[in-house]
């Protein structure tokens, strides 16, 4: 079978009987990369029909049983449709708790309206339950609203901005954050219902009003759940591909490597904007991200990575 | 023209034409009873095609500007696809205020989350922002909590009910409305998130457990806008059946009657389950609905209501 390994050309049905030999040991890790990490969108999803055609089980389901490290892991996230991948991400950030709600906030702010809603869908499909049902019963008191209410935002998507309305709820951004628990509502009403180009121009206002962004002043006061998931919301709307090369950024900077944050940033960002991230990321830190996740990362897992960044 | 009118086999076309001719005042308003109280919905937006085909404007605003009166009104709630009517009616709830706010619970309680997102969709497309941001801009407090969280819901829709979630939350709701302010964070989470499986479980616990239904209860000392919202959203989730049937009897009660909301009703159930609508009425007061509306309307809106009622 290893012949076809390398082929770019080879059928979905070709790549599904590679990895069916993989799993019978009679194949390497290294096809596993070889192929799926050449393989888009669309052909991993044949790949997967294909390979439920000959081997009679499912290839998912296969790939979970196998996955025993980082780099089954990131296999598995690479293989599953992306509204799945998304809720697959969401339902661990719930169960790992308030350490991980930045993730919540970040899939559901990152988004388009119509994206959230299909991970929404597949959320009611895997885990018969609703997504913001599942946030709710974890949490409690402002962090829960703030959570509930940008996993259920369907945000409007045109280009209308109310002007008037930019200064008046940059204003109320800025009281509540000053003094703290305050006017939290309408923090998060704003937050999780107004469009982002609305957002955007508010979070301009609040910048040209008090001479700092309002994510800046978030960091130096961030100090519970709550500020910081609003703090991951503002960002991942204000810029997106900003928010991830900050997010590589302080993973490479980890002691020991957050594979999980590596593997959910990459692969999610893969197929949409993963070079212009690359490109930032240059410029920021003048040393390529591909460098940084050779020397951090090891084995088939740095492989695999390197092959999506490439 | 007229003697397409009452031929139910006459194409899209000749509904268009003998409407043209309606505007022009060379028809009368029989013919729009007549071909628009016979035609489905799919039928209904071939004719909004050929007319526009024929005539060069849009049937929808024409009737908009046709607008002087109940019969008007419910023609042109009849001539909007089901998303948009549901909009429209959302919007004007919006706008009238609290005394309206139930329509507002009513809509996204009795749909389902595919038709519920519909409307939020086409709420986008009229209105230029979301439904959930003019709801919160237009409300306060738990009212709006409640609000923004029921348009917002996108209920899971399997069978899977969690029975020991049930009782939990039974005892939950019964301790928030006996103690009033109490607990109401708890209340909207509950209704808004949930299933609708999961909340008539959680409705009959409520009576097993205390001997009277939780709507009765609410009944018995509904006292602010929150409670009555509340007790809107609970009825429709419970029973939307039973729920519009006391809508019409309310109706029915009202010096004057209310035309709008006989409207709403009539128009927006015409193609779903106004047949039981209408026999669970015959069975609780005794009397035909058609004959109360024959009683309590006049002129060419009550043609038209009986129309879509027959």
């Amino acid at each position: 079978m290893a012949t076809c390994v390398f082929d770019l050309q080879a059928s979905p049905a070709q790549d599904a009987e590679a990895l069916g030999q993989v799993f019978k040991g009679r194949g390497s890790d290294g096809i596993i990369i070889a192929i799926l990490g050449h393989r888009n969108v669309d052909q991993r999803q044949e790949i997967k029909k294909a390979y439920e055609d000959i081997y009679e089980e499912n290839l998912i389901q296969r790939l979970e049983s196998e996955i025993s490290g980082d780099f089954e892991k990131a296999v598995y996230l690479w293989m599953l449709e992306p509204a799945y991948r998304d809720a697959v991400l969401m339902n661990e950030a719930i169960k790992n708790g308030p350490k991980d709600y930045h993730v919540i906030a970040e899939i559901a702010c990152v988004l388009s309206a119509q994206e959230l809603l299909a991970v929404r869908s597949a959320y009611h499909d895997r885990y018969k339950l609703s997504l913001e049902e599942d946030v709710a019963s974890h949490t409690t008191g402002h962090l829960r609203q703030l959570l509930v209410g940008l996993v259920g935002s369907y945000r409007y998507e045109g280009d209308e901005i109310n002007a008037k309305l930019t200064r008046i709820e940059a204003n109320v951004l800025h009281e509540s954050i000053k003094e703290k628990k305050a006017n939290y509502e309408e923090v998060i009403m704003i937050l999780t219902t107004r469009s982002k180009n609305q957002l955007v121009a508010t979070l301009n206002s609040y910048r040209d009003e008090h001479g700092i962004s309002i994510s800046k002043k978030l960091v130096d006061q961030k100090s519970n759940d709550f500020l910081k998931v609003l703090h991951t919301a503002i960002r991942c709307i204000n810029d997106p591909k900003k928010y991830y090369e900050k997010a590589l950024r302080n993973i490479m900077k980890k002691l020991g490597t957050d594979e999980d944050g590596l593997s959910r940033v990459v692969v999610t960002r893969a197929e949409k904007d993963l070079k212009d991230i690359k490109e930032l990321y240059y410029k920021r830190n003048s040393v390529h991200l591909e460098d940084e996740v050779s020397k951090e990362t090891s084995g088939n897992y740095k492989k695999f990575i390197l092959t999506l960044l490439g």
